[in-house]
């Protein structure tokens, strides 16, 4: 077998014309799309683990599509060094939904939302199609503030699940009216048209702002934002990926997190680094990898945040795996990596759970996905 | 896509004559080497959290290439529920070698043994081929009882970087030689032939009973052994797959546990699921889940025995992941899997880590395999 191998690799490389080009590869095209190396690694930080134990505010990251072998290449890429490696707590959750193995973001959105599974393809509804409360809904009622920071479009399934309701996700103009009746303070992220170029030619933008939102369209405006409530909507679909993207959303993040902080019962805070998952579907590591780049260097300011705070739960995980990733080789030397997907789907392994601050421990073991909404609930005496 | 799937499937279907049998699989062989159903699933046992904090024994158990989509699948497979369900803590762990970054079963083995990184393919050396010092060495100095029972033979690579010490794993005499200078009360395993037919034409087994080991070549002989030290070698190579093999593994584990808890001052076990790499290595999924589910009801009567004992930690691991496993699609009710392999080798995916008893919280987060040896070395006051 080797020996065939070596003979198509010599193949391979006298066809094409690239050294370290595998025979296994059918093109150009797809070589790059499994193949990455970094240009310039990115320093960490380190911080100390906190020693009280007063959860005055919660810090949920969703990496979606974020699986285990995801956050393994990113740390081979970034040559041997990541912000998750600062957690000192670590678990494992089950992602599958109420009626299907794999799941997707909408079950697995509702499940950590609300602490129900719940349909594939539903969002902050139970199995028979009835909204549910989701943790910004408790988190408001107990008086803390509450934030929703995404790059996807507002109407996507994950943040869909915190903020409106309904039996399929793919409704996503009845999606975006659910967030008149939302309970978030400061919400950013895309999906500009599903509020403002309708089929009923209703204009959300405009109930939005009269329900007290001030509306903000570009990061300049959220920068300059003074209110008390945010509708940050800066693109008409989703946010475009981290490298046209920049540091938009850890902006956003941060700035989130100084707004929500002034709430003096604490807060409540959900930001995902939604593209993860466009990424794997594609089958697309460079891609991955500077996504989950962008959403690891956010978790770096977040948990320095958090560590100068000393009040603040940070909880990293994903909703799901997507592409049945594997790590077939690489160089932690050299920042460089070789993928391979399994498929242009979700798959079934059980995700990481990273935990940081006051009830972190809470987070280690193996449990559901829906003990993840049971935890914060009660380390936030939510219910 | 959708419909050429659907048009190859019924193709499929009618050329084949099976339902069910999706388009990519080449044959009917491959289709029943990545699909598994369960006949009977098992029961598994729940045990309370230990209180105390003293930590006596240590159990550590390591799943040859079980990373984390073998152990979601065979939860899946055993409709909902694993012995390893139970561990309160859970933590995540790098494995890659000194020289390379997806390493073997002796880079990875001799880490877990000695802490310290070494070249691929080597054992129980560092990377100059010098001899460390393993746990059960460290053990056996502080007047521990120590014990190591695995499915392979015992020159395979992780009984040997726990007992003998070489540069080369494939040096089988060599490494079989090293047994006589080991530090190990309680021997199991296979690989008989390294011992007694060698090119040397020496008698090891014979030697090693005069070092004071009483043998053993089959289970009755282990189970009515009453001396100190015994030395089972009980097949010529590897031992049988579950299937055949039976519950043997299981009861030599248990055997062990209860002789060496006969030392006052405590013990070290490492006990081994070393077959479940082999099935990786050969992308077979209903013989994985016979590997993972005899290692797994291991685990639940071992942790039955912790429960009880109250000073004895027990971590569970892999020293990589095989196979590059994706869990496609299932059904917990069913127990019903379907895999897809990404290599016939060893992936990169960090792997997950397990434990149960006093000193199990410090197995959570992100470290190093290197650290298990640390870890556990400073629980025992080995060092």
């Amino acid at each position: 077998m080797k020996s065939i191998k070596f003979i198509f690799g010599i193949l391979s490389f006298l066809l094409i014309g690239q050294s370290g080009l595998r025979a296994q590869y059918a093109n150009q095209e797809q070589a790059d799309k499994l193949n990455y190396t970094v240009e310039q690694a990115y320093e960490t930080v380190q911080v100390k683990p906190v020693k009280g134990k007063k959860v005055k505010n919660v810090i949920l990251m969703i990496g979606d599509g974020m699986g285990l072998t995801q956050i393994s290449m990113a740390w081979v890429a970034n040559q041997g060094k990541l912000n998750v490696d600062n957690f000192p707590y670590t678990g494992l959750a089950r992602t599958y939904a109420g009626n299907k193995l794999i799941t997707d973001s909408g079950a697995a959105g509702t499940a950590m939302a609300t602490g129900q599974k719940t349909r594939y393809h539903s969002v902050g509804v139970d199995m028979d199609g009835n909204p549910l409360t989701s943790l910004t809904d408790l988190a408001h009622e107990k008086g803390l503030g509450t934030g929703v920071v995404v790059t996807c479009g507002l109407t996507d399934a994950t943040p869909a699940a915190f903020c409106s309701n309904h039996a399929d996700r793919e409704q996503l103009e009845a999606i975006a009216a659910g967030y008149l009746n939302c309970n978030v303070d400061f919400i950013f992220g895309g999906g500009r048209t599903d509020f403002n170029k309708r089929s009923d030619e209703r204009d959300l933008l405009k109930e939005m702002e009269e329900r007290g939102y001030q509306l903000a369209d570009s990061w300049a405006d959220v920068e300059d934002y003074k209110g008390e409530k945010l509708f940050a909507v800066v693109d008409d679909g989703q946010l475009p990926l981290a490298k046209e993207r920049g540091d938009v959303w850890q902006k956003a993040a941060l700035k989130a997190i100084d707004e929500l902080s002034k709430h003096k019962k604490g807060f409540f805070a959900m930001l995902e680094g939604s593209r993860i998952d466009d990424c794997g579907h594609w089958n697309d590591v460079p891609a991955l990898m500077g996504e989950i780049f962008d959403f690891d260097q956010t978790i770096g300011k977040v948990l320095e945040w958090a560590e100068k705070d000393g009040e603040t739960l940070v909880v990293v995980l994903a909703d799901h795996e997507t592409g049945g990733l594997t790590l077939l080789d690489g160089s932690i030397e050299a920042g460089q990596v070789e993928g391979h997907f399994s498929t242009g789907g979700h798959s079934g392994i059980v995700i990481p759970v990273f935990a940081y601050g006051p009830g972190a421990s809470e987070f280690s073991g193996t449990y559901e996905n829906t003990d993840v909404f049971r935890k914060i609930a009660e380390l936030l005496k939510l219910q």
